[in-house]
């Protein structure tokens, strides 16, 4: 019965969203034989880029990397 | 000093919220005998539906289920 | 659909979590109209006492409040 | 910069768990066109199943579906 | 190669997460020598007061302590 | 009323993690000005290194990076 966080940044359409969720779902299935995608529950989280940062610098300023 | 967090549909009213709210407050209370109300946090986290899914099928899809 | 994590501490017994883990379920269909128990996903995360602070102190330490 | 948590049944061996974050990690590309794969994270968190729950049966109960 | 997530009231100025999240990152890297700092990531979670809560109690109640 | 969760690999003392856990209570006080240590929790998730990816590459294999 696994569930799936996708902590992403915003902006994604939602035609972007159902391919990765469908792709995730099908990861899923495929590495636990037996597991049906019923039990697979994927959910996105979107994040604004100034609330994401590596290094210490936002993911929203001009040189983040 | 449990911390609860609820990951649910947007869409519901304050009051369905403090409801839910004060309902889980109590449960987690009356399971752990001694634990003051004040040690017992509740938050929500909120997502539209088309960034939840099951078996591959958004929440905003006509057929979920 | 509600997904709820409860973050606490390790120790508790299986009796204790299945208390907790019926009333929460209780609390969340009763604040949603319409939503069946099966609906309802309860998680519990444990966590060592030396790995939970509050004020820079340590849920470890004698004199954590 | 995708962060994937999935939340699990603990008992799963490397390999499976390997597969799937590969799997993961292919479907997260595949659907975010120019992510390279360096950018995707997956962290998987596992479970006993005495702390997993629907309908407020316990994962570890023999009538659990 | 730690992860950090800060559950917090929404309503902070970037200038404020900015020097929160430059500060973290710091105490991260400062606490685990050799760590350097572009393998720390700092991500914020904003929330409605009215989608947290303490000892039933929201925080966008006016007497909430 | 900041709650932070760190995601790490387990296998640090005890002596780290209360230096990190520190660090991280000051950096949030300094950034939020009239927010009392007491109300900053931090909490530890520990993982195994083959819980956790980048690349695909789980990070207790030789070649993670």
């Amino acid at each position: 019965m696994p569930i799936v966080f996708v902590e992403m940044w915003e902006g994604r359409t939602i035609e972007q969203k159902k391919k990765m969720i469908q792709g995730i779902t099908k990861a899923v299935t495929s590495s636990l034989p037996g597991l049906p995608p019923e039990h697979v529950q994927v959910i996105l989280r979107d994040y604004p880029k100034h609330n994401w940062s590596k290094a210490g610098k936002l993911a929203s300023e001009p040189d983040f990397a």
